[in-house]
Order: structure tokens, then sequence, then C-alpha cells
């Protein structure tokens, strides 16, 4: 009697679909915002070990090592004994349920728990290990989404067994809205990987969902005090007076072609080296027998390798995924900061002058950039065979804004003064280039074409629109023409 | 020889699509552009020739209406004469067209220069008529979509006669990229409008198309020197350090709701009004045997009561539809501006002093703001039954931007100070509720969510996506639950 008073005024069974659906966005947020949390704290934890060791080089060089060794083992073994098929991505698997093939145990919630467990520790390793969240949570909130479709089945009191794809599609959707709080390009990438035809239907409840799980991720962010007010996550203070000079768009698209061509090579070689770790007779003897083992010594390399009294020193290895994308993005001329700053850098990283981790006593800050752009890139290819769950999406954008900030110091050293088109010289602001590196990079991997506008959330500024947009067309062309996309790389690879 | 010549070496056949697609753009560019300078230059004629009669009100008065009814008569009998089908919008027939039902006669080039002459006509009677362009510009592109097809068709040497809708699709999407310069929204816009079920392979090319247009667009008004470099449509100048502030969220949902609300009861007049003027002996007698004299009468109509020594001093009709746009998102506070100046409102209207079009000596600007909503509500509603080509789409954007600047006036004369919410006390910015408010009222009228997008790409600023993605939710969830959209009422009084 209670129960159905309940239903009735709520207005359920008619409005059910919707409160699944914002419990869905509800949902998803709030892991994906203890999530980042949990993260944070093991990030400080690390930094906080790594002052406290003391200036011995050996020392230190053990804690840098052995964390990221320790999370990234325990990260694979946890997952291996839970679930096995929990490691990767995901987004691949959920896009190939959508089309209607159904992979058992793919959305379990042994399997859920396997995915977040694994993925917190994957990122806590930091940006050492560099590895993203998006895709895992693609699957997250599928499998939340599915959860969802139970329950929704259960109180309609149909004993139906096959799964409404709304929720799926709609948890896609999700995945990106409760990463980045970006509501709109998260349903346009869901269109766009997802599936080949759209049902517009589908649509609405996806953006519903979304903007519920964006809201929700924002809200989280401002009861935390980590934000003031709801607010973009990567906010940049670029002059909307006059965003970029119209010559500027030939650098935009020489950038585009740039990062299309980078991708091919870095579409080529990831799926030669996934093959190459099945097939080599060391490789694949230990990734048969003991994976965590492979995992962990792929992270003492890279951790090696990004050691900040060693190489890491020039290419900014001290900061984590979210404050590279923050100094990347930021738009004042790094070359010009670096040249004339004679403060040296801090103890520690120091959020306000992120861009100190950029410059070099002896090393201009074009070479800082290259040595990261160079060093990252086997790196990143290296780090997408460890079998544990891990996102590839973060790590492609920001090594995409990292080519473009690139170019675009390049431009700005070029033309100092800026370029002078219609009577007005402005500098040029070589954070316009990072973006659009970031979405035309990642566009090309993805093969899509929203991270155009998902760069534009993510920063809170839309004024470089158009430069971006044809960026990413460009990227996007030449990559479609010569690889398959990245989650259909690893699809083939299945096969 | 030399043609063949000429074929390999730009990668013809296979690039062929590409080709077409770019040229649809920058054809449907081309013709925007054009048309917007005619219609500014008309518009400026009006404006030259009503300071010209001197201060005579009788003069004055003729002046200010005998202009349009001329524009519309000649519109209405020009396009009835050569075309009649291209009486009204357009956007309804595309739809019917793409979801498969071919209409004879609606993508030819007669339909075409109809609809380009009718239009500029239409439009240049401003906001005295308060209509747009939208609308008949996505038939527009689509009768150049078909056009390039068929070219596309003898270049191949393939004589098909039936057509191929990825022109079509792709032409729906160019036409808001070269109304507005907004590629990502149109594409979007197109993809909720026009179809149910989306094919993926068309999104690309849409997406070409539309940032081919956009650019285009943009590039002329460059060149033309009406800017000095690529930049947003109608931009803005809010804050980017703190957009908004928390307990705002609730003022942005309650005028989603309100424009939800008030876009029912303008759905169900508008087909009742066409009902009406259908049944009614008088005005279907006039429909039926001169549709000319329809238009001059409402055009008398709508222009004595704008007339801007009689009632429209009160509601801005001075400002032509771009101008009104202008000073609705401006960023600073009306109430606050207008009762802190002595200035008197100019002779002519000011591109930099847009506000003192609503500032009035004797009525507050919540009264102007308030007797614009209630005036254009039934004008809009009037003027939506002229027998010519018109669009509905861009008079919705603006009222939907006035309501949402009533409803923010209101907010920031509330809470002068601003909200404490989390220490910082920072001044309400009303711009963001015009954006909210234009946002969802389009959104709710076309049943889409794309305007949400669209408002950021037309003013270049996204700081605000959450309360106008939520506001536009409410709205069309409102909406969705007790009228059809615009274009489907359209339908199915055609039926």
């Amino acid at each position: 009697g209670c129960l159905r008073w309940a239903q009735a005024v709520l207005g359920v069974p008619k409005l059910l679909d919707w409160y699944c659906l914002c419990a869905l966005g509800v949902i998803t947020a709030l892991i994906s915002f203890f999530m980042d949390s949990t993260v944070l704290k093991l990030i400080d934890a690390h930094r906080w070990l790594f002052r406290a060791v003391g200036s011995s080089a050996v020392l230190q060089y053990l804690c840098w090592t052995l964390y990221p060794i320790a999370l990234t083992t325990f990260s694979t073994s946890f997952t291996q004994s839970l679930c096995p098929q929990s490691a990767g991505s995901g987004a691949p698997e959920v896009k190939t349920i959508l089309s209607g093939v159904m992979l058992e145990g793919y959305l379990t919630l042994t399997h859920l728990a396997a995915k977040v467990v694994g993925m917190t520790c994957t990122l806590a390793a930091g940006s050492t290990i560099f590895l993203g969240k998006v895709g895992p949570f693609v699957h997250v909130s599928c499998m939340v989404g599915s959860f969802l479709d139970r329950v929704r089945s259960s109180i309609r009191g149909t004993s139906e067994k096959d799964l409404h794809s709304d929720m799926l599609v709609a948890g896609a959707a999700v995945a990106m809205a409760s990463c980045f709080g970006c509501p709109i390009s998260g349903v346009l990438f869901s269109v766009e990987v997802m599936s080949s035809h759209y049902s517009v239907r589908n649509y609405c409840r996806a953006f519903f969902a979304a903007v519920s799980g964006a809201v929700m991720f924002r809200l989280l962010a401002v009861f935390s005090s980590e934000q003031v007010t709801i607010m973009a996550m990567f906010k940049t203070r670029y002059q909307v007076e006059f965003p970029f000079d119209l010559p500027e768009m030939f650098f935009f698209a020489i950038l585009g072609l740039l990062c299309g061509a980078i991708c091919c090579a870095y579409l080529f070689l990831h799926r030669w080296l996934v093959t190459f770790t099945r097939t080599s007779a060391i490789t694949s003897r230990i990734l048969a027998t003991d994976k965590a083992l492979y995992s962990g010594l792929v992270a003492l390399l890279l951790a090696s390798m990004t050691f900040p009294h060693g190489i890491g020193q020039f290419m900014g290895s001290r900061m984590n995924m979210r404050e590279l994308l923050n100094s990347l993005f930021d738009g004042r001329r790094l070359g010009a900061l670096c040249s004339n700053s004679s403060v040296p850098r801090p103890e520690e990283v120091d959020p306000e002058y992120l861009w100190l981790e950029w410059c070099h006593p002896r090393v201009p800050v074009y070479g800082t950039l290259g040595i990261f752009l160079v060093m990252k890139f086997w790196m990143l290819l290296l780090a997408t065979t460890m079998p544990m769950p891990a996102g590839y999406f973060m790590p492609v954008v920001i090594y995409g804004a990292a080519i473009g900030r690139f170019v675009g110091e390049v431009v700005a050293y070029l033309f100092p003064e800026g370029m002078q088109s219609e009577g007005i010289l402005s500098p040029i602001n070589p954070g316009g280039y990072s973006l659009a590196g970031a979405a035309a990079f990642s566009g090309a991997v993805t093969h899509t074409l929203s991270p155009a506008l998902l760069v534009f959330e993510m920063t809170g500024q839309i004024a470089h629109v158009l430069p971006v947009v044809l960026a990413t067309l460009i990227s996007n062309a030449l990559c479609r023409r010569y690889q398959p996309s990245f989650y259909d790389g690893i699809i083939i690879l299945r096969k």
C-alpha cells in the first residue's frame, strides 16, 4: 500500500525511465568523483613520501619507482584474480555489445568492482605510467546502466531477460560527462564511437543522463570546496577580444596535418607492439604466466625514465595528469616566460607556477617540449601493453596538447609581435594551438570529431572554434585514410 | 585529354564527394553573406529615409509603415507568381523529403531563386515584421545540395535519377553554419530535426560541409572589413573567472519551466491561428484571391505597433534583429545602467549604446522588457501566417533571450550584490539568463537540444554550459509532453 502510494506520487511507471537515467548519471558521477579524490590523495601521499625520504638520491629513486610498481602490480594481480576480462580500456567491448553481440561476464557487478579498484590504482601511478580514465569509465557507466536496467525491469514486474540498449547508450554518454563535466561532447562522442546508426530517440535520454552526471560531478567539486562555483575543469584565461589572427589558420591546418601523421605512426606501432608482445618468446611467456611481473617491469622502466633528477627534469614529469594539461593549455607564452624568469624551480610543484616545470636552466622550452614528445611517444605505446584497467584517451589528449603547444611556441617564436593582417597587432596565443592539437590528435586516434567540442567544454572558452574544428577535420581525414581507429584496432587484434 | 589530366590531378572520382561537399558549404555561405549585406543595406536605406523625412509625424509614420508593406507585398506577390510552394519556412518540407517522400518542385532552381529573393525582402523589413532566415536557408542549402548532386552524377557519367540523401543531409547542416558561423551546432541541429534515425557515415560529410560553410562565412566577414579577424557573430564580454553563483542554478531551472510553459502556449496558439485564418470567412477569402493584400495588411498592423514614436518606444523597435540579440546578450545589468544614466536616447541607434534603446524616462527596464514580451508574442504569431518565405527560428531565439533577460534582470534586482554561497560575492550577470532563455525557448519550440550549443558558438563563450543545458532540458521536457514541435505542427496542418 505504502509502496504503491509512493509510486503513484512519483509518477512511476510513466517517469520510471527518467528516474533510472537520472540515477545512472548521479551514480556514475559519484563513482567518478570519489575515484578522483582517492587518486589525488594517493598522489599526494607519493609526493609526501618523496619529500620525506630526504635528499639521498638512492632513496628518492627507490621511492619514485617502487610506488608506481607497487600500484600497477597490485592493479594487475587484483583484476586478474577477480575478473581477467577487466584489463584494458573496455570501450571496444562496449562497442561490440552495442552492435548486438552479447559478451558474457562483461556487465556484472564483479567486473564493475574489479574495474573501479584496478583503475584507481592505475590512475594513482600518475603521469609516470601516463594512463587515463575515460575508456574504462565508458564500461563502468554501462555496467551501472545494465544494473539499473535490471532494477527497472523488477520494479515493472516484468522478468525480461534481454537487455535494453537505451540504458547502455546513455551509459556511454554519461562517462565523458562525469569524467570532465562535459555533457554535450559526451553525447556526441558516444554517437560517433558507439554505433554506425543512431536512433534519435536514444539521443534525448543520453543527453538527460549526461547532464545529470555532469551537474552532479561539478556540484560535488563545489561541495568539497575544490572550486568556488560550477566552472570548467581546466579553466583558461584567453583574451576574448581578439582570439587569433587570420593567417594563423594556415598554421592550424599544418598542425592538423602533423597530428594526423603522428597519429598514423602511433596507431600502426600500437598494433605492431601488441602483436610483438604476444608473439615474442620472452614477453609472451611472462604475459601468460605472470602478468603482474610484466606490469612491474614496464612500470620500473617508465618510472626510471621519468625520475625527476634524471631525464624526468626535461619533461615536466613532476606534474600529475591534470597539472600537465593545465600547464599546456596556459594562454601565456612559455618561451617568453622561461627566458625572462630567473626563479629556480620550486621544491615541489606549485599549482600557480606550473609553467616553471617546463623551464630548464640549460635547455630552452622547445627542447623540453621536444623531449616530452619523443619520450612519451614510446612510453605511451609501452604503457598500453600493460594488462590492467586503463584508459588511453586522456594520455592522447595530453600528448596532442603537447604537439599543439610545441607548434604554438614555434609560431610565437617566429612572430614575436604577432601577425599583422587587418591593422591590429596582437601577440600569438600558443594555448589555442594546444587546444587544436589536443582535439586533432585525440580525434584522429579515435576517428571522432567530438574532441573539438570537448576541449571547449573542458576549458570553458570557445573563441577558437573554427581553427580547432579545421585541425580536427584535417587530422581525421588523414588518419581515416590510412589507419583503423584505436578501438577498431583492438577489436581487429582480438579476432 | 586536358580534362582527364585535370581530373587525375585533383583525384576525381575518389575525392569528388568531398569537393562537392566543400562547394556546397562555400556556395551556401556566399549566398548567405550576400543576402546579409543586401539586407543590411536595405535596412540602412530605411533608416536614412526615416531621418530624411524630417520631424513631421505623419511623414515619419508613412515612411515607417510603407517600407515594410512594400517589401512584404513584393515578397509575397513575387514568390507566389514564380513558385507558390516557396512560402513559409521550408524546413518541414525538407524533413518530409529526407524521410523518403519526394515532393515535386521543391528542389528546383526556380524555387531557389524565389526563396532567395523573397527572403531578402522579408528580412529587409527588419524587426518590424520580426522574421528570420534559418528555416528557408535549410531549404536553400538543400536545393544547392541537390543541384551539386546532379553535377556530381553528370561528372561521374552515370545518369542516376534518384537523389542521394548525403548531399541533402549535409545541406541541412550547412544552413545553420552559414547563417551564424556555428558548424557544430548546425550538424547537431540537423541530426535532431531532420530524421529519427541517423547514419554516422553522413555525420562526417555533414560536418565537413558545415565547417567549409562556416569558415567561408566568417572569412567573408573579415574580407569585407566587417570584423578584424574570425570571431563569434554576437561577441560577448562576460567575466570568465566567476561565471555564476551556485544558487543561481535554481533560477535557471525556473527560467526553463517558464520558457516551456510559454512555448506550449505559443505552439498551441500558432496552430489555432493558422487554422483560424484558413477557415474564417474574411481571411480565407483574402488568402485565396490576394495573398499580397493579406501580407500588406498584416505588415501595416505590425509596423503601426512598432512605430518608434508610438508604442514602439517602449519595446526597442528601432533596433534590427542582430542589434536586438546583441543588446539582450549584453553582460551588464540593464536595470543599473538605465537608472544611473541621464543620457537621452540618441537620434539613431548607436551600436555602442544599444542598451539605451531599452531605457525609457518614464518606464523602468522591466516594463520595456515586459511590453516587448507581451506585444511580440501575438505579433510573432500573426507574422507566421504571412504567405511568404520566412524563418521562424531566429525570432524565437530573440524572444527567448528577452524572456531570459527579463528573469535575469529581476534576479539581479532581488540580489543587487550577488548571492553569497562559498564566500565570494559577485554581481549577477543577466546575460547568462539571456543565453539560457534563448536556448530553452528555441529548443522547446523545435523540440531540439542543440540550441544550447548554438548560443555558445554564437557568443564565443561557454562558461554557462551547465545552467543553459539544464534550462533547455527542462523546457524541452515540458513542451514535448504537451505539444508537437513547430515543424511537426506545420506537417500536421498540411495533412
